[in-house]
């Protein structure tokens, strides 16, 4: 089959066999979504030489269990190892040995087929359609925010960053009852959110020190000192985005406010689902450009651009 | 009276007269105890020019309700300015106007009296000694750990720094139900916390990266890269030290371990006046050393030296 890997920092299509993995499903990718994970990966990060990808939406093929096969499918990324204290409380999550789709020690979705244990499948339900549903594992990642740390209706927040993981995050706040503004940089991005509630103001707008939460969706460390800069005494900023890199942290100021700083990553797929069956618009005119594996190169140039939204493989 | 401020980054003793703010009370203080937060603005920390200290012990003398006068009390060191809303909501330790005695814009404790309203007075129950009654404060802002991160039984806590924050954070964690161990650089203070059930280790020891909370109380913001080393994924790290200067943390661990980093400043009184009404051993022999005001500069020094736990003034 095709797969996209990385070679000397650009993606390439390579020829592999196809995946078949005892006791797991064999999916064949409808949609892929390059995320910026992806583009990170590309430039070295975490070091992974496999078949990129994880974001996805597909139909199994083959399953230990044949009520799965012919079933449209999403799948969560993580894979622990089924032994640990950490997968036995349900964290495969945070499995100090486990795989990633796409990132760590596990092929991922820019293929034709992908395999994963039936476990990390959810079944995608008939209202959804492909284009919403491959926006499932990122919108989860949004969810994950809300498990963290509870939102009470009426809080303020911020969101930094108008991409795709902003208007997912800025979305999420905004349906739990927040009042949203995201901070950004491109009039497209900000247009589209004010169909949503949420309000938009140019980065670095003269806020007062006020918000109850600050979402860091830039992929930019450098954000960290302006979101410390915008959240309240006793706030708290969740970092959603993963990047190389260190970052310089006033700390006195941190203690002094008690401020809380919440790392947030992959998220529970069951709201998302059910947000995407209730209502699909926030991800309905999210796919800025489609291409096949064999244009990876220029499918990576694009999702890089910063006018894009998401940009998605048609395997 | 008699006074010490920091002049050229040294401790001096100048004269200066006794406050009377209306509808303050005025303290004839007892004792007081130097911090590493004294320390800090002995070297330029918040730039404050008044007179240090904000941990003291002391008697009313007079007061705007006549009950107050002749009672020994400690004081909240935060004084509102009573009109925000950060008041309003209780929250006058965050009020952005606030003044916070001996270290932004109300003068301290190292005198021989000091002034504060009668609202962040606490009365001292008559089984607590004064020595034990100068470590309300501290052991409040150990105590506010507690009210930030909820404490479930058998929680795995690690402790950096076995000095006077450092101890106090270790025991009122221990009393909460955690299994403490304090990693620290002075055999006599680990000797010492072995009396209260927490366990000790030296700096640095291979634990692996399965501590549910990590307590940062060293005074150095290079323990911030340590604390990350120990914290299990979803696991929250307190930084209870305050000092200049910023620090390098690495956000992508940050992010991918989902662990969450809390600020952690002064704390609530009542519960910390209720442990030492139970049970003051912890702070029993924390006193290493008194000083009269005149010898403010040995006992500054004497705080400096690593071997302290806690040097006071006997104005």
């Amino acid at each position: 089959m095709r797969a996209v890997v990385i070679d000397e920092g650009r993606p390439v299509i390579v020829e592999r066999p196809a995946p078949r993995v005892e006791g797991e499903a064999s999916i064949r990718v409808t949609l892929a979504g390059i995320c910026g994970t992806d583009l990170e990966i590309a430039r070295g990060y975490l070091d992974f030489r496999g078949i990129l990808g994880h974001e996805f939406v597909g139909i199994v093929e083959s399953a230990p269990e044949p009520g799965w096969i012919g079933r449209r499918v999403v799948g969560e990324i993580n894979v622990g190892c089924g032994q640990c204290e950490r997968c036995a409380s349900g964290w495969q999550r945070h499995c100090p040995r486990r795989s990633v789709v796409g990132i760590v020690g596990r092929d991922g979705a820019f293929a034709e087929m992908l395999s994963l244990p039936l476990t990390n499948l959810h079944a995608v339900p008939d209202g959804v359609s492909d284009d919403a549903a491959v926006f499932t594992e990122p919108l989860a990642a949004a969810y994950e925010m809300l498990e963290q740390v509870p939102v009470r209706s009426g809080e303020r927040a911020v969101v930094l960053g108008d991409g795709r993981l902003g208007q997912l995050c800025a979305v999420v706040l905004a349906r739990a009852g927040c009042s949203v503004v995201v901070e950004g940089r491109h009039a497209d991005k900000m247009a589209r959110l004010e169909r949503f509630g949420v309000s938009t103001a140019p980065a670095g707008a003269p806020f007062s020190r006020a918000f109850d939460r600050v979402v860091e969706a830039t992929g930019s460390p450098l954000a960290l000192e302006r979101a410390l800069e915008l959240v309240r005494a006793r706030g708290t900023i969740i970092l959603k985005s993963t990047y190389h890199g260190a970052t310089e942290v006033e700390l006195a100021g941190l203690v002094i406010d008690e401020v809380t700083i919440v790392g947030s990553r992959c998220g529970p797929f069951e709201p998302a689902i059910e947000h995407l069956v209730s209502d699909s618009t926030i991800v309905d005119d999210m796919i800025s450009a489609r291409f096949p594996l064999e244009r990876a190169r220029e499918a990576f140039a694009r999702a890089c651009d910063s006018e894009s939204l998401k940009v998605v493989f048609t395997p």
